[in-house]
């Protein structure tokens, strides 16, 4: 880990961010900033919705967005020159193919994509080639089984169950986030930190429940209804009372938590 | 929240301490210092491993330490005195009938007690009436449905169900962390705040693979074994695995997650 290149990515502080943390973004993304000069590539910027907060907190580094969707591409870059922003460039690029040279970046950031990949270890070793000596990668995943609640509910826990089988037979992982670490380790990272960046929910923070409980969380899980019962995984009748159980997690006396996982990796440097 | 009454309670300061802590002690305890001259009942020591740690962190304070069982009293006066701390009493009594004044305590300080009551929303209503208007509660509870782990196995969950259901059965609750702010909502309590205290085991701690996954939650697990089989919870071969499948979790490539959950509630003032 060299501290001079990530400023602010302390443990310390990352985690103190996690009472301050107004929103999720801030929650996931205030402790990753990269100086000015430095040269970043985001692998699997999907739509840009980190993308606008890594260019904001980042303003001296460039950065340069891929994505294996030229459609991805493009409402990111839209959706990115509408804040003004002039330090991204787009590409559409295979994150199993990049067309780029060894040790061409900084330092790479990676979020919300290994969940989706079947062969994760081999995608963090390609995107080590392409890190200078040194470089350090910062690896951001959910975990689906990290989700629980207050009032529980069995329907529930097998609505998750839903989503999670559905990401594993489309190849990807839903419970990554707690393995971050062998992952790296796998991929022959160095210096590996994982910070758990908890969300807990209460109706002391109606804001989070809200854009949590409701919005995101619960709101994905509702998204794979069709999908979970084409599939025969579920009955209508359990889904749908998972689905209300969520809900009800989001009233006065109900609790919602689950933890995202955030990882920094360096290429460590040789003798 | 009086912050002249609880100094280093806050909450930036006391997530901070999730990556600084070396141990559970810390983790859990170091962000609670009652200042000098205050009164502090704690309800329910058991044999005092608390109050050691609760005494040294506030040397000024006088701590009044009940429990149940005078068996318990007299381990935990023993385990005091051997530290040479001087600022704790001792009395049996029952947290249903304590022997207390209404606003005898400055602070209650309830540490793994609420899940072994069956009425738990009541315990705290009588600990609230025998605070002081402004005093604080400091309740500390785990919640075994928050573990999860890497390799994830069936069996090791199926393991932790009986511990769940054994307690269950004996009135208490192991899922109670996440119902801190309800039920302290629930016996009147104001201005809560709940602060939950992860745990995240990977092998780069390795003291804290030993300390926690082994011989905290996997020992604390494996120590259910004859009353699950008793109680026909669960097959030996079933019950067995889950257990190998926790210790495999405190291998090198394994990751081990639990949280313990911290409320701070105030008796408010009125009018």
């Amino acid at each position: 880990m060299n501290d001079a290149y990530v400023h602010g990515y302390d443990s310390r502080e990352s985690v103190r961010l996690q009472d301050q943390a107004g929103t999720l973004v801030d929650l996931l993304h205030s402790d990753t900033s990269y100086p000015a000069g430095s040269i970043v590539l985001e692998a699997g910027c999907g739509v840009g919705a980190q993308t606008v907060t890594l260019a904001r907190n980042s303003p001296g580094a460039r950065i340069l967005s891929v994505d294996l969707s030229a459609d991805s591409v493009a409402e990111a870059r839209r959706r990115v020159d509408a804040t003004g922003l002039t330090n991204v460039q787009f590409r559409q690029a295979d994150i199993f193919a990049l067309p780029f040279a060894p040790e061409s970046f900084d330092h790479v950031f990676v979020c919300f994509v290994l969940e989706h990949l079947s062969r994760p270890v081999e995608a963090l070793a390609i995107l080590k080639r392409l890190l200078k000596p040194g470089g350090t990668i910062t690896v951001i995943e959910g975990d689906h089984g990290s989700a629980y609640f207050h009032p529980d509910s069995d329907a529930a826990h097998e609505a998750i169950r839903c989503q999670v089988e559905l990401q594993r037979a489309a190849g990807g992982n839903a419970l990554i986030g707690r393995q971050l670490y062998p992952l790296l380790v796998g991929a022959g990272f160095g210096a590996i930190r994982v910070s758990p960046r908890m969300v807990y929910v209460d109706s002391s923070r109606p804001e989070i429940v809200d854009g949590f409980t409701r919005k995101t969380f619960t709101a994905m899980i509702e998204g794979v209804r069709d999908s979970a019962l084409a599939a025969g995984m579920v009955t209508a009748e359990v889904f749908d009372a998972g689905i209300r159980a969520l809900y009800r997690t989001a009233e006065a006396d109900g609790v919602f938590c689950y933890t995202f996982f955030k990882a920094l990796g360096e290429k460590v440097r040789h003798g």
